[in-house]
């Protein structure tokens, strides 16, 4: 299972929205046949993996990091080519986490009298496919805040200049997180202030590009911005329609709370509805601020440059309201290196004591 | 020599203000003596080595990290009793960093024919005993800005509320260096908000405690602050003498800016002055900013809290006039470790590239 894992990694940057599994087929103790599920219209794992297997498949006994499909989709059920090349057993590591799915394809399996054990390696199985469980668990992409800033937390200078606080090394890096989330999201502020690309230039390998994201609830940002540039998919969230629409972007209104800013909750099950599995925010304090206070953070990446930009600085997220100390928003480090020059810190919502 | 200066690194919490220093002494490719030097007023390392190897110290090779003594201080000269035991051979680490004798104890042994080799692991050496290196090189103490702050950048909330931003592991450590540092500086603020012990508690070890020393231009600090209590050495540095002054404290009068706080430049000189060789600089964020914005913080150690605080929150440290990026404080990571739930983030002054 653990080599069906590695497999599985090997659709990190492309699977999207599909989730990213490995199978891996053993008979006599050898790896008779193995496989990946690399982009969305192309065959799922097992396919592969019983390809590569021939005849060798009947009676041996497979791995498989997510429950083998049981539906017709753009390929047929895996469930069914399993029974047909006539395996004996099938370990599985995640069931489907599709409520409408869930079960089926064990279910089918074992109808057809082959052996079923789950939960092998689960963990390692759900992490990998973070987005795409979030999305059918909870009906939202899984959101990660990457937060670029120096050791005092300030991400800009009063004045707003803020290029190049972090180095090569770490923008290099957020190309590939953007690359491996799939989609990146930003707010119109954001555009109009630094009109970015938002784009996985500096990955060192061929990628699919991220989806681009921006919630703009005043439609203010310019067709000629260069986040609508490219032909990935892009999104405008707005709280009132624009009069005109770059072209290939898909609008999308959105309820907006009392303050006119767009229901971050609602923006999010948009996305979700769209087979967005995961986001990458990369925003303003403003922003950043408002998903941090709603709950709606999964996980925090903050590139701390070896730096300080002193008091008058700008801050790493607006948090109002927040006036003591029983109140502060509580997280958990959960991995930490240096890239390049800079510090990648990565945490996770909530408290929870050290090992 | 690295066993030699694995047995220096015992006297890292005690021997302030002399130097750590370890020896070994080689006879027929055996270790037959070995010594630390633990205490000022206690024998050197040398001696203890020569006591243990006895006879077998003729012909032998001795490795000390740091130059014999020529001198008589409060004990007599270490290069004597070398050529009084008969060593054939002496590596030596590092030269006495103190101008007025070094090299003096390498020409008395060359003189009296022995071999004499320096610079092995002269940079481990180095650092050390890199307060004393300081105080006898530049005149200062070694200064070690401590921080403790939420992840970002922040030390308390608007309110002043601030206590345990960091964990139970993190305060513990911070405990050990005060040890090691061997003296704790804070500024009159910090103690008329807070009152802090400033003691090594929790080191879960005995350690000489270490010297308290207060910067406090006006001379506003109670005679009945907790960190006057105690029987470390205590010095108040003040711009104008207080009416009285407690019991067992050192009044240092120092000169003032035209801004009418103390100037800290005359401040280390008076510690070092006496024989403070490193100081753990625990204070406020004025006082902070000010030692950092004058250049004379030789590194920083600052403790992450996984939590955020918010942009009213007080920050790490006030640095007047950075306006610009290029006006930036620009320092480099030298080790990140989690301690507890928390992460401990250390930095030199000045950008240097990653390897």
């Amino acid at each position: 299972m653990a080599h069906a894992l590695r497999l599985a990694e090997r659709g990190i940057y492309t699977t999207q929205p599909n989730p990213r599994v490995g199978c891996v087929i053993v008979a006599d103790g050898l790896v008779v046949g193995e496989g990946a599920h690399l982009r969305a219209g192309e065959p799922h794992a097992e396919v592969y993996a019983l390809r590569m297997a021939g005849e060798r498949a009947r009676g041996a006994e497979l791995f498989v990091t997510l429950e083998p499909c049981s539906h017709h989709g753009r390929t047929p059920p895996c469930a069914d080519a399993l029974i047909a090349a006539g395996v004996r057993k099938v370990t599985v590591a995640m069931v489907d986490p599709n409520p409408q799915v869930s079960g089926r394809g064990i279910a089918r399996l074992r109808a057809a009298g082959i052996e079923v054990e789950t939960g092998l390696l689960e963990g390692e199985a759900g992490k990998l496919n973070r987005g795409f469980v979030s999305r059918m668990t909870r009906g939202r992409p899984w959101l990660t805040l990457k937060l670029a800033a120096s050791l005092d937390g300030r991400t800009a200078m009063a004045s707003g200049e803020s290029q190049w606080i972090t180095g090569a090394a770490a923008r290099a890096d957020v190309h590939r997180l953007r690359a491996a989330a799939g989609s990146v999201m930003t707010g119109g502020a954001t555009v109009l202030a630094d009109d970015p690309q938002l784009t996985a230039r500096d990955t060192g390998f061929a990628v699919r590009q991220a989806d681009r994201i921006v919630l703009d609830s005043s439609a203010r940002v310019p067709l000629t911005a260069r986040v609508w540039q490219g032909d990935a998919r892009r999104y405008w969230l707005v709280g009132r329609p624009p009069a005109v629409r770059p072209e290939g972007v898909e609008l999308i209104e959105v309820a907006c709370g009392d303050d006119g800013s767009i229901r971050l909750l609602d923006a999010l099950a948009a996305l979700a509805a769209r087979a967005v599995n995961e986001v990458l925010l990369e925003c303003g304090p403003r922003l950043a601020g408002a998903f941090l206070a709603a709950g709606l953070v999964d996980e925090v990446v903050a590139y701390l440059a070896p730096t300080l930009l002193g008091h008058e600085a700008r801050p790493f997220a607006y948090l109002p309201g927040l006036e003591q100390l029983s109140q502060r928003i509580e997280l958990t480090f959960v991995d930490t290196r240096q890239i390049g020059s800079d510090l990648r810190i990565t945490l996770r919502p909530g408290r929870r004591e050290a090992a």
